[in-house]
C-alpha cells in the first residue's frame, strides 16, 4: 500500500515560500553566488529539455491562435537558452544589497544607531509569457535575499514548469530550501488573484508586461505593489532647439527601439520652432517607417499627417507611431505633460538654461531630461549593471530600479543598557 | 437674485489639492516656513474659536457616550492649543528634505545623472478623533512639500473644520493656495471609502490611529499606503542577561508610558535565566502596578501569575499588562517572535556578543536592539526631529519616519545632446 502525498495548496507554496526566505535572509554573498552559478549551469546543460517543453507551449499556443509577436516572445532556443544563463552569470558580478549601512549615528546617550538593507522576504511577480522573465526574476531575487513566487503566462506554463524545476535543483545544490523560488502557474487565473490577496505572506508584488496587466495588479492587489511599465513619454521641442539635436534625439527616442517603455510617443514642439524643425524631422521620421498624427497646427505644417485624436496623446503605441502637438511655450508643453503622460520619461530640447531648468523641475516625472534621448531611461544605461523593472510609482522606488530597490531595511540600535528618561 | 455655489465634491475636493500640490512642489522653504509660522500664529489667535468648537464636539461626544479616554484625546484647551502652535514652530527648524541630492553620477557618456527628493504630491491621511493629529499631519506634509487631505474622526469634526479653516488661511496668506490642507470630513465613512480608491489623485495614505482603522485602511485602499503603528513588541532576556540591566530595561519599555506603540508587551525568558529574574522583576513590575500573564513555566517561578493564552501573546495591550513566556533558548525565542511580533521592535538582553549579533541579523523587525529600551524606537529619540509615524511595513519607510519618508524622488538627466548607440 503506498500513499501519495496531495498536491501542495497555493497557500503551502506561499508559507513554505516565507519559511525559506529566512535562510536566504542571512545567507552569505558567496553562497548565493554560488547558487547562480549553479542555476546558469544548470539552465545550459537543460536546454533540450527546456526547448521540447517550449516546443509544446509554441504548439499549444499557435493553436490558441496566439499572434507572431507573442509566439515570438515565447520562443526559447539554445542562442536564447545560452543568453539566458549568461545573463544570471552576469548578475553574480553585481553588488550585494544585503547588509548595506544605509545610515548610522551614534546618539548622545551612547546608543549606536545603524540602518541596514535587508531582503523584502517573499516577492511575488505576476507576468505574461515570456519565460526569460522566469530566469531573471528568480536571479535578481536571489541575489537581493528574496524567495520568488512565480505567476508566468499560462502560454508559457510547461517551458516555466522545467525552468523552475532547474532553478530549485540549483538553489539545493548550494544548501539552499528549493521552495525559495516557486512557480504557482498550475493554479491558473485564481492563483493569480489569491497572491494579490495574500498580505502577510508576499511581502511585494510586481506585475510585468502590458498595461492592463499592471493595472489589474495594481487595483486589485493588497499586496503592496511596485507599478512598472507604461510609459507615455515625451519630447517637447522649445524654441531654441537646435535642427540637427533635434532630429538626433526624436528619431533615437521613437525608433531606435519602438517596442519598449522608454520610446518617444508624443512630440511637442514649441510654435516659433515648429516650421523651422516640423519639416526636417517629418521627412526623417517617415524614411525610419513612422507612422505621423498631428493637431492641425502640425497638419498645416506637415502635409499628409493624420488628425491625432485624444486616445493617441493617451496611448503607449510600442510601435513606429508618432503623436505630434504644436504648443504656445514651455507652460503649455508642461500641461500637456501633467494632463497625458505616464509620468516615465520626458525631455526637453533647448538652448536656454532657465527653460531647461523651469522644466527639469516642474516636471513630475520618474525621470525628467534635458537635451538626451529618452532611451536612457534604463537601469543598465544608469550604471545599475541589471534592470529590475522601471517603476511609475512614488513610493519606495521611482523610475530605472536596481538591486537595492528589491530590498528594504531595518534600523539596528546597540546599547549598553540604556533606558528612556 | 442671488446664485449659492454648490458644496465641492469630494473628487472636485482631491482636483483642488493636486492642482495646488505642483505649486507648492516647487516653493521655497522661506515660503514653507512662512506659511508654517502664519500657521501658528493663525491657531494661537483662534485659541476662543478653537475651544468653543471643541466643546461642540465634546458635549456631543459625551452623548453618544464617548470613553474618558477617547474624551480627553478629543479635548483642546487654551494650553494644548498653544503646545500645538509650538510643535508647529518646531517644523519650521526642520531641514526641508525637497531637492535632496541623493545620489548622482556622470555617466561615460557625459550625462548628468541626479536622483533628487520631490514631494509625493497629495498625501492622505485617515486618523481618529485627535484635533493635534490636524495640526501636526498638516504641517509636516506642507513642510515636505506635499499637499494634504484630512478626514479626521466625525467626532471631532467641529474642532478639525475651525482649525483646518485656520491652517487655510494662514497657507493664504503667503501666497499658497488654500487647498493645499483640505478637510473631507463632511463626507462621512462614504468619503474615507471614496479617498481610499482616489488612485491617481492621492499618491500616498496615512493611517493613524487603532489596529483596526489601520488594517481597514490597509486591506481596503487602492491608493498606496504606508502603515503604521501597531506594536506587539518583544523583550528577550538571553541566559546571561545581568540582572539590573534586565529589570533597567523591562521596566523602562513596560511602565515609562505603556499607551503607545514602542511600549513592551510580551517578556521572553531563557530557562537557565528564569529562577534568577522572574521572581525579581515580578515584584518590580507588580509594585509599577503591572498585571502579570504567563506561561506555565513562569507561573511556578512566580505565584499569582494570570494564565497567558494565544491572545495575550497576540494583543498589544497598550496598558500594564505583560505577558511572559520562557524559552529554552535564543531561537526558540526568536521563533516566538517571528510568529506573533507585529514586527515593530524586539530587544534581546545578553551579555553574549554572538548571541546578540544573531538576534540582530535573524530577527525580521523594524527594530531590533540588543541592551536598549524598546521605547527609543521613535523619531525623536532617533534624531530626525519629528515623528511623522512608525512604519511596520518593508516597502518605501521602515520604522521611525522623519520628513525625507514624506517624499519620493526624482532622476534628473542633464545632456548636451547624447542619443543611445
Amino acid at each position: 500500500m503506498s500513499l501519495t502525498a496531495p498536491a501542495p495548496t497555493l497557500t503551502d507554496k506561499l508559507v513554505a515560500a516565507r519559511d525559506a526566505s529566512s535562510a536566504l535572509a542571512t545567507a552569505t554573498t558567496a553562497v548565493k553566488d554560488a547558487a547562480l552559478l549553479a542555476i546558469a549551469e544548470g539552465v545550459r546543460a537543460a536546454t533540450d529539455d527546456i526547448v521540447q517543453a517550449n516546443h509544446g507551449d509554441l504548439v499549444a499556443g499557435e493553436e490558441d491562435g496566439l499572434s507572431s509577436g507573442l509566439l515570438d516572445r515565447l520562443r526559447l532556443d539554445a542562442a536564447r537558452i545560452e543568453a539566458l544563463a549568461r545573463a544570471v552569470e552576469h548578475v553574480v558580478g553585481l553588488t550585494d544589497p544585503v547588509g548595506q549601512h544605509v545610515r548610522g549615528s551614534r546618539l548622545a546617550n551612547g546608543l549606536q544607531l545603524t540602518q541596514v538593507r535587508v531582503p523584502f522576504g517573499v516577492v511575488g511577480a505576476i507576468y505574461e509569457a515570456r519565460p526569460n522573465v522566469t530566469v531573471d526574476i528568480a536571479s535578481l531575487a536571489l541575489k537581493s535575499g528574496n524567495a520568488v513566487v512565480l505567476r508566468g503566462g499560462s502560454a508559457a506554463q510547461r517551458t516555466n514548469a522545467v525552468l523552475v524545476a532547474r532553478i530549485q535543483d540549483a538553489v539545493a545544490s548550494v544548501g539552499l530550501p528549493r521552495e525559495l523560488v516557486q512557480t504557482i502557474d498550475e493554479f491558473g487565473r485564481a492563483g493569480a488573484t489569491e497572491l494579490m490577496r495574500a498580505r502577510g505572506l508576499v511581502d511585494v508584488l510586481i506585475p510585468r508586461g502590458s498595461a492592463s496587466l499592471i493595472q489589474t495588479v495594481v487595483t486589485e492587489s493588497r499586496v503592496p505593489v511596485i507599478e512598472t511599465g507604461a510609459g507615455v513619454v515625451h519630447v517637447f521641442l522649445d524654441e531654441s532647439a537646435p535642427l540637427e539635436r533635434s532630429v538626433d534625439i526624436v528619431l533615437n527616442s521613437k525608433v531606435q527601439r519602438p517596442s519598449v517603455c522608454n520610446a518617444l510617443e508624443t512630440l511637442l514642439v514649441h510654435e516659433r520652432a515648429a516650421e523651422r524643425l516640423l519639416p526636417v524631422l517629418a521627412d526623417r521620421l517617415r524614411a525610419a517607417g513612422v507612422t505621423l498624427r498631428g493637431d492641425d497646427a502640425t497638419r498645416v505644417i506637415v502635409p499628409g499627417v493624420l488628425r491625432a485624436t485624444d486616445d493617441d496623446w493617451a496611448t503607449e503605441s510600442m510601435d513606429l507611431d508618432l503623436s505630434i502637438r504644436v504648443v504656445p511655450d514651455v507652460d503649455a508643453a508642461m500641461a500637456h505633460i501633467a494632463r497625458w503622460s505616464t509620468h516615465h520619461t520626458e525631455s526637453i530640447v533647448t538652448n536656454d538654461v532657465d527653460t531647461a531648468e523651469r522644466f527639469i523641475a516642474e516636471v513630475d516625472s520618474a525621470v525628467v531630461m534635458a537635451n538626451a534621448s529618452t532611451r536612457f531611461t534604463d537601469g543598465g544605461e544608469f550604471g545599475f549593471g541589471a534592470e529590475v523593472g522601471i517603476s511609475t510609482q512614488k513610493l519606495h522606488a521611482r523610475g530605472p530600479m536596481g538591486l537595492p530597490e528589491l530590498t528594504s531595511t531595518k534600523w539596528i540600535v546597540r546599547g549598553q543598557g540604556q533606558i528612556r528618561g
